[in-house]
């Protein structure tokens, strides 16, 4: 019963002080409202992880302005410091910041400020297994620039295991302070959670850096995989409040804190945002498990279809449904 | 990665054949309403069961009559043969049937029929830690009776571990088939479930019988500590269609039998009943996870506080249930 425990040996009521937490409510979940928060909600969200003792807080995307129009979308899918410093000031908290930089989806050499004239923290690299090039070099323009890093490796169930060893390797050599596991589909059982920290462990570790998880909740195992991550000894969790995100939503702040020990967590904060800002929004916004992420998750396939699916105003048959995925499978 | 591997060394992708899944739909969820269901209803949970290759399906309660007025709740609450009949004939398929009896709570003695005159092919006893000499003299009745037999130990995370392993030890003497591990508070995590299901097999083997798992999702993790057991050696699962059960619900027949690998089970006829039957049951019972059962959960406590708070008209505040219940704790 290592799970929570620090390394030097405690219990099952002992807790690994290395464990940091990462709230992306405001990023994930934007995937659901192209980045419309009222700034409310997004203050709600800050207040409640600075009152809750949670490490970091992704505001969202640094998305390129030449890409996307910037009026398509909310402005956390820019997060110009601007915006940031309208919700958090100089955010004289703490608690850290990031914002998260598509690979080939981010004028990062623009767009990303020198540290010290930015709110942000950390810069978080999202790329798919043929950027890799792309994200390192991301990676080096945010080290240089003076930002901690992470890199956040997606869909990567549906990664042939030869490359992935190979782009493990090359990220080892960067220097991104974490690598995170990142079940994009949501269709990653136990057991292989198991197998792929390990193996993301068997690179970083050497490498003097930390893995990363970020688990979404297809098959109703965001939070269940982010256990397992945690006993195989990832440190860096990704949670969203009420499981805000796309599809079926992420793992929730509110299980994970629950069942982190260290004293700095206290859930109350994000039980009275979740109860008081987060649930409301299902007004307009469906996220969380469903049958139809359910059958995505299972046959490894991004969620696109489900969210389709449970967009329509009647709600299709769901063995049609599962019929039709099987067969793009 | 063995989970779902036969004993002979198969590997993820192949199964293990001494796996048998019971639908418990009708009994857990008849918590919800007093037991209270259309015949329509509990017509097409067993026609989904058989056609989906589910090993068992319980019906509901042996509930004495003589302690509950028969007409204070549904039949589901007493099994009366007839009533079962009504549904399933004869039951004229390779799905066995189970009625689940409460120490203490059953006239088994009358009510629980020799077994060639019943339709019912196995009696579930279920039992708190200071009931199991009753539970000892009613598996020994059933078994006497002709029935294939299994215990339910409730409430096991407040049971001391001296006085389990006493229990364990004395149910391992008797001719019950499996005993099971049942997390009623839904509050076990992954490593208490390993810890558990081998503690359990290691009285259960020996004397040639199976473990079985019976979890609730009051921290979302009902699928998942059930994928937990099967790693570590369970072979009998519970589940329910949709997770329908008492407060927080059930391990999801849908998820699992998603994540089992004989190709006896087929999941359509499952994702047909939940769309067509048991979702629109939500419309007057309200089941599944939420703030106040991650709450009693991760206290240890009995959900009844957390059902009691979802029932009110308007939502209480959450952060006062939380310091209410923490109170009680």
């Amino acid at each position: 019963m290592a799970s929570n425990a620090s390394k030097s040996g405690g219990d099952w009521v002992g807790y690994r002080e290395e464990i940091q937490v990462l709230d992306c409510t405001i990023r994930d979940g934007g995937l659901m409202n192209d980045h419309r928060f009222e700034d409310a909600v997004v203050k709600a969200v800050y207040d409640a992880n600075v009152a809750a003792g949670v490490d970091y807080m992704e505001m969202g995307y640094k998305a390129s302005q030449r890409i996307f129009a910037p009026d398509s979308a909310g402005g956390w899918k820019f997060c110009r410091e601007a915006d940031v410093r309208r919700i958090v000031g100089d955010n004289p908290t703490s608690m850290k910041l990031s914002a998260m930089c598509d690979a080939e989806r981010t004028d990062y050499h623009e767009d990303v400020l020198p540290c010290e004239q930015s709110v942000f923290d950390m810069v978080r690299v999202a790329t798919y297994i043929h950027q890799i090039p792309t994200a390192i070099d991301m990676i080096q323009d945010a080290h240089q620039k003076g930002y901690a890093t992470t890199v956040n490796l997606m869909a990567v169930s549906t990664v042939p295991e030869y490359e992935l060893d190979r782009a493990l390797e090359q990220l080892a050599h960067t220097d991104v302070g974490a690598i995170y596991l990142v079940d994009s589909f949501g269709s990653l059982y136990s057991e292989q959670v198991q197998y792929l920290v390990g193996k993301y462990l068997s690179f970083a570790q050497p490498a003097g850096k930390q893995v990363g998880v970020h688990f979404h909740n297809n098959l109703q195992l965001g939070f269940a995989n982010t256990i397992e991550g945690i006993v195989r000894g990832a440190n860096r969790l990704d949670a969203t409040f009420a499981g805000l995100g796309r599809g079926a939503g992420n793992c929730q702040m509110e299980l994970l804190l629950a069942f982190l020990h260290n004293p700095k967590f206290d859930l109350r904060p994000v039980l009275r945002c979740v109860q008081d800002h987060i649930e409301p929004l299902r007004k307009t916004l469906k996220w969380g498990f469903g049958l139809s992420y359910l059958i995505t998750g299972m046959l490894n396939q991004h969620p696109r279809a489900a969210i389709k699916y449970g967009e329509a105003d009647e709600p299709g048959d769901i063995v049609e449904f599962y019929e039709s995925v099987i067969e793009q499978a």
